[in-house]
């Protein structure tokens, strides 16, 4: 049995942001349609060493694909000179359990990640948006302003915030357009990248957020906040993550990725569990509003808030375009399993 | 990064029954003293075709290893000439979280199983036992019956039985001394192997009853069973699935490869949800009996039960092991992740 071995390079030569994003939003759709299943999540803390990792998993029916990736993110290796983010994706034929491909999973995760949060923005942010505001300067938040880029042409500007680092903030906008053109082919003015040197008021001059950072206590405060902002919060994926105050749940129209995994460890976790909101006030999942079974954005005052807590779903139809791109460019390794 | 990918052949050139057998000993003795950590196990029903897939997985402190395993078994795979029973194992440093290996866990899967009913066998049957009986005579037999004899060279007689189809054992039994000498460089006179041409008396000969088949319900009847005899339940190990009768449990020295994932998914299951015994009399974990922690047989009368419903940590170290050796055979692929 010949199965695709793909590194990280190799995904880097075969997988565009255009093309991730549509995966994307079959993936969604499958879902939405009940040719999903979405295995429960397992998750660890290794407490001595301060790392994470999770091991999410799932089948997506409709393209007769199954499997998992386990990602580690160990923050303690940057000072030993190793990448702090590593994990792989396994990849099989669910109509026989034959293997398929086994990639690195760092890289996918962060583009079918910044594919999550623009699909969000794009099906639930009022048209006419032009601000954009990414709170987290980290390594995912590149890949969100490029998905977001791809999706949304009428963007005109985007504040970058870092909550523990300005300095941070200013340097990363600093590069963002180069950065945009070398990896992702997006021609874009520097002009239009700011550090939020005022975070009250850059929220409040925002159409879009999208927040990014591994927070466990609100960084954006409702009463900066104005009517009509979309929100795509990507980073509370683990129990006790949280990045918005919890009352801008109360009123706003709120979609899940999979509403029981958003329950357990989304953004909005806590406000349930605090009684600010009930799971009945979930409006539906992302996957309904693209295939038009639920409505979106309804008027343009109201808040609506994408919740995303990650699925392997994304990541195996991201794998397995992967596997097909490179075994059609002779790219990766073909391994007797 | 560099991952030693490893093929089914890759393994076989490497691994050996008896070094597999002490790496799964110094899993279970880790487990025992608090070094290990075994993560939930997620299963699914592949109902449309028949298969199922797990996904086991746990981290080995005391050898800085984490990662896990999916399994797929799908039996109509032989019809359309594929291989039913296949799946990948994936190891990492538990210190940094990055990738160590990819292997097939296949072939892992049957050696360490084989060792986990052999090892239950020396540390809880009587010392003087002499005829041995493998439930079901299907791909995991003959690793069975291997481990057993490495470990348990008093061993003079096997009987092979098969429930479903007789002519299958007798084929089965009639083949073992060859195969056992091709794969495992054991030499014994084919004489010992016969098929269980009467399944009660064969028990009632029996000192050692291994059980390795997919039953959904008892096979092996208490009144057919004597005092004294050992049973290593291998073969249950999702819910639903059980081989012996509920009541052998009433009386017996009951051991768990892991207490939590036995009462839920092993042979333990169902004789504790009917209340024929209350997970309060469980002996304990077959780790403490190795470390000497807990006492295994304490009479020559009492029925022992090892029940092993498989960990990853099993998988985990024997997995390590190949990689080792391998790097030092330079066999396999070493690829860039």
């Amino acid at each position: 049995m010949k199965v695709s071995i793909l590194g990280r390079k190799n995904l880097e030569q075969v997988l565009e942001l255009p093309s991730v994003i549509e995966g994307v939003k079959s993936a969604y759709r499958l879902k939405a349609a009940g040719k999903t299943v979405v295995w429960p999540l397992v998750s660890y803390d290794f407490e001595e060493v301060g790392g994470v990792m999770d091991i999410r998993s799932g089948c997506i029916f409709g393209e007769n694909l199954h499997g998992l990736k386990m990602l580690n993110n160990f923050p303690a290796n940057t000072e030993k000179g190793l990448p702090p983010f590593n994990g792989m994706l396994m990849i099989f034929d669910s109509t026989t359990g034959i293997p398929l491909g086994v990639m690195d999973a760092a890289y996918i995760t962060c583009m079918r990640t910044g594919a999550a949060g623009a699909i969000g923005a794009q099906a639930l942010a009022r048209s006419d948006s032009e601000v954009l505001l990414i709170l987290g300067a980290g390594k995912q938040s590149i890949y969100q302003i490029a998905a977001a880029l791809t999706l949304l042409p009428g963007i005109k500007k985007v504040y970058i915030a870092d909550a523990l680092n300005q300095e941070h903030a200013r340097t990363f906008a600093a590069a963002c357009a180069e950065r945009l053109q070398k990896d992702f082919s997006l021609e874009c003015s520097q002009g239009a990248f700011l550090a939020a040197e005022d975070l009250a008021a850059a929220v409040g001059e925002s159409d879009i957020i999208i927040t990014i950072t591994p927070s466990r206590s609100p960084v954006i405060l409702k009463e900066w906040v104005k009517p009509g902002t979309h929100f795509s919060c990507i980073g509370a994926d683990m129990e006790g993550k949280e990045e918005i105050d919890p009352t801008l749940f109360q009123g706003a129209k709120i979609y899940a990725d999979d509403v029981k995994q958003c329950v357990q460890v989304g953004e909005m976790e806590l406000p349930i569990k605090q009684g600010v909101i009930r799971e009945a006030d979930i409006a539906g999942e992302i996957g309904q509003v693209l295939s038009g079974e639920i409505p979106g954005r309804c008027s343009e005052e109201e808040i609506t808030i994408f919740d995303a807590t990650g699925l392997a779903l994304l990541d195996l139809v991201t794998g397995k375009r992967a596997i097909d791109l490179a075994q059609a460019k002779e790219l990766g390794i073909l391994a007797d399993i």
